[in-house]
C-alpha cells in the first residue's frame, strides 16, 4: 500500500487534480500594488461592508467562494468539500462563511501555509476518489491580524525593519478530477522546524529554514532539481526569508537563484508602498496563486511551479510565554499549459 | 471519478484502514471517572510538569504519542503524517508537540470535532495510498481552555447548569493499510449548521443540530439504520444536547434510544463529579475513542459503532461580537471484531 507515496514527505496523483477555476478578493493596499490587473474583486473598504475586521474577513471568503462559483458555473450543491482556514482564532473566517452553506467541510490550520496545505488536502481527496468539485480557499486580514497577534491599530505601534504586512485578500481554487486547467502531480508535506527563532517581527527568518527543509524533500523524493522549474514560489518568507532562504540552498551547493520568487515580495511593491520585508498572512500566497500564478500557468505562459505555503506557528500566548516560532512548509508542484 | 463517494456527504474506504493502535493520556479529574481504567497515562499534576498550561496541553499530546509510538513498535522516522490540532489559539499545542521530530504534519481545526476530523482525513491519506502509518491525534486541557474561552481560573466564575467541563487529556489513534485492529469502512464529513444559539456556556445546544444533520446524512449516504450500529456516539454533546439530539431524531421518526452514548457523559460520573452538564473538548471524545470504545471493538465487545465528533466552531471574539455558534459533525463508522 502507500503506493502514491514517494520517499519520506511525498506523494504523487496518478490522477492529475485540476484546477479548474480559481478567484480572489484583495483590499485597498493590494488593489494599489503590482498584481492589481490579477484579483476579481477588490474594495477600497477595509470592513468590507461589515461591522467588524473579523466579519469582513468573513465576508472576503464569501466574496471569493461566490465568485469562484460564478465562475465555475455551479451551484454551492454541487460542490463535494471545501477545506479551509484562516489565522483568526478558531478560524472563524473559515467557519462564518461556510455556515448554512450545505457543503461539507473540513478546517485546517496551517498558519500562512493554509492556501498549500489546502491544496495538499484537496489533492487526495480528488484523486483519492473520496470528493470531486473540491474547493481550497484562505483568507487574512491586516487589521484582525495585527489585533489579534500584535497590537491594537489605534496604538500606533512602530514597525520594525523586519515585519511584513499581513495582506487583506481572500482567494479560493476548485479543484476537479476532469477539465481544463493547469493540474497538481505532486504534493510534499512539511515537517515542523523550529531554529530557535524568538522574534514575532521576524518571521521570515522563522519559516526560511521549513522551507528550505521541503524544498528539498520535494527534490529529494521527486528526484528532480530546481532547474525542473519555472518557478519556486513560497507564500511568504518576505524579502529578508527569501535572502536566507538562498542562502541556506547555497551551502548545500543548490542553486535557486533566478527561479526563485516569493508571493511576500510579489504582491507589493515596496520602493513605493512602504511594507518592510514583504507581504504575509494566508491570504498573501491565496492572492498571488489565484490570480497571477494560475493565470500564467493556465496561457501557458509558466509551464511548471512549485507553489511553497509557509506557515509561523506561533501564537501570542506562545511568544508571551519566551518560546520560540516552529515554521512549517508545504509544496505543492502544478503543471501549466493545455491539457 | 470520485468513485468512492456515496450520496452527498459520504465516501466509502475500499481499502479499509486499521487502527492499529491507539493511546490516550488523562488528568487528575478524567483519572478519577468511569473510564479511569482505559487510559495509558495520568498525570495528578495539571501542569504535567511544565510551566504553563498550554505547554502542559503539549506535554499531554507528546506523553501520547510517544505512548503511541511504544506500543505500535515504531520510530518517529517511521511515521508517514500526524493530523493533529486542538483548541489552543493557532493550535500550538499540536505544533510544540511536532517540532523537530521529523514526522510530516497537517494541521487540522475543528473545535471539539478534532478527533473524528482527523480520523476522516487520516482514511482518505491510508486508502488513497498518499501515506501510511498516520497518527490521528488531538488534546484538550481544562485550564488552558477556561483561561482562553471563558476567565481566568482565579476570578472564580460561576458554572451555569448547561455549562460543560473541558477535558485534560489527549488521544491518538495509528492508521495503516494492513494489520490487526478495528477498521474505519467509511466516513461522513459534516457540514456547518448554526441554527442561532448565541449562548456560550450552552455548547451542547449549539452543536446538537450538526450532530443531527450528519447522522441522517450516513444513515441517508450509506443506506443505513441506526440499527446497523451497536453504538452511536456523539462527542461531546453533554447531557442537554444528547437530549436535544434525540429529540431532534424522534421528530423524524428516528428513534436512536438505547443505542446514543456522548463521550461527554461517558467520561465523567456527574453524580460525584460535579461537572455540570457533563465533559468536553478535543480531548473529551479522544480519550473515550483511544481507550473504551477501540478497547471495546478489539475485543469484539462492540462490533460496529459510528463515532460522531461534534464541534462548536466560536471563539471568544466571535462571542463578544454577539454572534452565534456554528456547529459542525464528522462521523466516522468503525467496525470492531477479528480481521
Amino acid at each position: 500500500m502507500a503506493e502514491n507515496k514517494r520517499g519520506k514527505q511525498s506523494f504523487v496523483l496518478p490522477q492529475m487534480p485540476v484546477i479548474t477555476a480559481w478567484a480572489s478578493v484583495a483590499g485597498k493596499r493590494e488593489s494599489e500594488g503590482p498584481l492589481a490587473h490579477t484579483f476579481d474583486l477588490t474594495s477600497k473598504d477595509t470592513y468590507f461592508g461589515q461591522k467588524s475586521w473579523e466579519q469582513a474577513e468573513k465576508q472576503m471568503q464569501k466574496l471569493a467562494l461566490n465568485k469562484l462559483l460564478e465562475k465555475a458555473k455551479l451551484k454551492p450543491s454541487q460542490i463535494g468539500l471545501v477545506y479551509s482556514g484562516d489565522l483568526l482564532n478558531q478560524c472563524i473566517g473559515s467557519s462564518f462563511t461556510l455556515r448554512n452553506t450545505g457543503i461539507p467541510h473540513l478546517g485546517l490550520y496551517g498558519a500562512c501555509s493554509t492556501m498549500a496545505e489546502s491544496l495538499v488536502a484537496a489533492s487526495m481527496a480528488v484523486c483519492g476518489g473520496f470528493a470531486d468539485k473540491v474547493v481550497a480557499m484562505t483568507s487574512s486580514h491586516f487589521a484582525s491580524s495585527e489585533r489579534q497577534y500584535r497590537f491594537p491599530l489605534g496604538y500606533g505601534g512602530q514597525r520594525t525593519p523586519t515585519a511584513q504586512w499581513t495582506v487583506t485578500g481572500s482567494g479560493a481554487a476548485l479543484l476537479c478530477s476532469a477539465g481544463i486547467g493547469p493540474r497538481i502531480d505532486s504534493c510534499t508535506i512539511g515537517t515542523v522546524t523550529d531554529l530557535g527563532i524568538k522574534d514575532a517581527n521576524n518571521m521570515g527568518a522563522a519559516m526560511a529554514p521549513a522551507a528550505y527543509a521541503t524544498i528539498k524533500a520535494h527534490l529529494a523524493d521527486m528526484h528532480r532539481a530546481p532547474e525542473d522549474f519555472d518557478l519556486i514560489v513560497t507564500g511568504d518568507l518576505g524579502q529578508l526569508g527569501k535572502e536566507l532562504l538562498m542562502e541556506l540552498a547555497r551551502r548545500d551547493g543548490i542553486y535557486l537563484g533566478g527561479r526563485l520568487a516569493d508571493c511576500g515580495t510579489m504582491v507589493f511593491d515596496n520602493t513605493v508602498q512602504d511594507v518592510h520585508s514583504g507581504g504575509s498572512g494566508c491570504g498573501c500566497s491565496a492572492i498571488t496563486l489565484c490570480g497571477e500564478l494560475l493565470g500564467k500557468l493556465q496561457k501557458g505562459k509558466l509551464r511548471h511551479i512549485l507553489f511553497c505555503g509557509t506557515g509561523a506557528l506561533l501564537s501570542p500566548t506562545s511568544t508571551q510565554q519566551g518560546l520560540p516560532i516552529p515554521g512549517v512548509c508545504h509544496a505543492v508542484s502544478i503543471i501549466g499549459g493545455c491539457n
